[in-house]
């Protein structure tokens, strides 16, 4: 068997949201298509891919490196020992060759986007869902059947006002979502605590409110937010500060007892063990966000975990950025603490499958085989595409 | 005046070389070409940048986001407030708008490369010699007339025995270098051994000599090399881990009193920060490597000086990568320590303007206006090229 092409596309996924850090108006997002000669079900194997939002598309670093070098090699070196499947450390091997240590951002977000591509498509010739085939690989079979996911939202946009913002809140309870996000750090202090108390009087207590300020704050302005925030008793309070500036998020963590998050700008294991190790972070009550679909795919997710718990850190400390089917499978596969959904933002990246209600803030999978995109319609439309193309 | 066009291309600087991290055989840079409206001599200023060696070509990310950012805005907007000079600093906020902190490589050398070109138009519109014009603004207008460089080299090749290496190094010291650097780590500790005690006697002593490990060794083959090398006084012993593993290279410095080296894979401020925060680094005594062709270019370099006054740290402390004519110019303007410089390896893009010989390990500066391009006879030529097409 081999890969016998790998098609990319960009796709726009603008919006008129806004963060504290950037606006959303030309955000784009890298899809590809791996395409094998296994047939199953009549019909040739192809693995989907995509990266997160929040990045920008890679077509170039996609075309200039690392397609080229996995067309380049004999496709027997990137099979698994029996030669039915595709290996994706072998693959991932191949694709970082003659890279340098060092440097982990874009190049991190195309060897993602394949490595997603990869999975779907080694989980689609073993005929399982992902996270059945990674319970099965990484943790003695057992997976879980629903996976916690929150409601991330609570953008600023132009002319939205305190009652939008309400109504934006209550549509993700009606959802089936306890746990709802929003920004913070676009406005003054005064207005944010407005906005904060605003979305908590809608969500019924602080605990169900986490709130992003998308590493805005400098260490000043991210202890007066904990000091303001403090009695809120929110959900968690998210990215402060510069996601490298690993001294002040120790230093916060001696001004905010209640529960922190941060990692989904951290695009290695060597970045995410230099939060664990010189950014405070406390086992026992923050969260960390690392998404693979920006941080060079699952392969090096793995080594995360790896390197997680050599530190004592449990699995379930990780609810990934992203909003995305890959991450879910890891939740429900590998053990997570849960998973990021957007159900208004990023269509028709956001979100899981069709007809998977969310109950209680948490969602079930489905049997598909892969990922899962097929049973996504919206998503699928502009994957079939490609795989056409 | 405005920027009417910017042009970039792909150069292939491949060779047979090996360190002991990657091969060169598919080593690329990305050549800009800034053209302006404003006329110098009879000639319009064209400002050129490319990037150092070690990453690739940026063609995809300055095509799809840089470019159109610069090209995209009020042209005004981009002068500085007399309206008669391109302001690099407005120039790097306008091409960083919309990116996401954290995630620095690829991005971090494509904007490089472009601050390159405009530090060099800059110049160029005012009549003076980059380090010059660096001096003035930013050092109270005493620049150095000379430059430390070291003569790096002493790769991995195919057939390349004791005498070779030996051949290699004789040559650089007959060039007037008094310094030289070669790498370790790609061979067995005794055979490294050997090589290095061959270019000692070569060079006169240990302390003429710098050895690179380009972050290829874990804790423990490190602090085993670090025992091994301590007797021959070396120069420094560089970049003995993963540039990204600060907690490594503090636990080396504690079985390691010589003089070590690293930083030319930390591309922000940010990257730089953490290395002075938790790498163990010893301000007296070790050697820093930020290359600004890698990392964002000069305006970031200067918010990374900016930090290292903060932490006590002159920059003379500071010997770029990259032994482009960029990095000497900021060494004789804003005093650092002295800048790498390649005999042998990445022409055209390594080395100095063109009769002017190395003279006990410094290099003079030409009095060309700009960075000094036009002075070094077969890279300008690459470079006209590019602004004709």
């Amino acid at each position: 068997m081999k890969i016998t092409a790998i098609h990319e596309t960009v796709v726009p996924i603008s919006s008129d949201i806004r963060n504290a850090f950037i606006d959303f108006s030309r955000m784009t997002v890298s899809v590809v298509a791996v395409v094998t000669d296994v047939k199953r079900g009549g019909k040739r194997v192809i693995g989907y891919g995509f990266n997160s939002n929040g990045r920008y598309a890679q077509s170039g670093l996609l075309r200039e490196r690392f397609i080229p070098r996995l067309m380049g090699v004999d496709s027997r070196t990137l099979l698994n020992d029996a030669g039915d499947n595709l290996d994706p450390h072998r693959i991932w091997a191949c694709m970082m060759a003659n890279e340098k240590p060092g440097g982990h951002g874009e190049r991190s977000v195309a060897v993602g986007v394949i490595d997603m591509a990869v999975w779907d498509a080694v989980a689609k010739i073993e005929r399982k869902p992902l996270y059945r085939l990674l319970a099965e690989r990484y943790r003695g079979g057992s997976a879980d059947d629903q996976v916690f996911v929150y409601a991330a939202g609570g953008y600023y946009y132009p002319g939205k006002d305190l009652s939008a913002l309400q109504d934006e809140m209550k549509k993700y309870l009606d959802l089936g979502y306890t746990v709802v996000k929003m920004k913070i750090g676009g406005a003054s202090l005064a207005d944010d605590l407005k906005r904060i108390e605003a979305v908590i009087k809608t969500a019924g207590s602080g605990k169900h409110v986490a709130v992003d300020a998308n590493g805005r704050f400098d260490l000043r302005t991210a202890v007066e937010y904990a000091r303001a925030l403090r009695p809120y008793g929110l959900f968690w309070y998210e990215e402060p500060g510069d996601p490298l500036d690993f001294a002040l998020q120790a230093e916060l963590a001696r001004h905010y007892d209640g529960a922190m998050a941060t990692g989904e700008n951290l695009f290695s294991m060597q970045d995410a063990r230099n939060l664990i190790r010189h950014g405070g972070m406390r086992a026992e009550r923050d969260w960390l966000q690392f998404d693979c679909a920006l941080s060079y795919g699952l392969v090096e997710y793995l080594r995360t975990l790896e390197m997680l718990k050599q530190h004592a850190w449990s699995p379930r400390r990780c609810i990934p950025h992203g909003g995305h089917q890959m991450s879910l499978n890891i939740a429900a596969g590998l053990g997570l603490g849960g998973n990021e959904s957007y159900p208004d933002v990023f269509q028709p990246f956001g979100g899981f499958a069709d007809n998977m209600p969310v109950e209680n803030s948490h969602v079930r999978m489905p049997d598909a085989p892969g990922i899962g995109f097929e049973a996504k319609a919206n998503l699928y439309a502009v994957m079939r595409n490609l795989a056409a193309g």
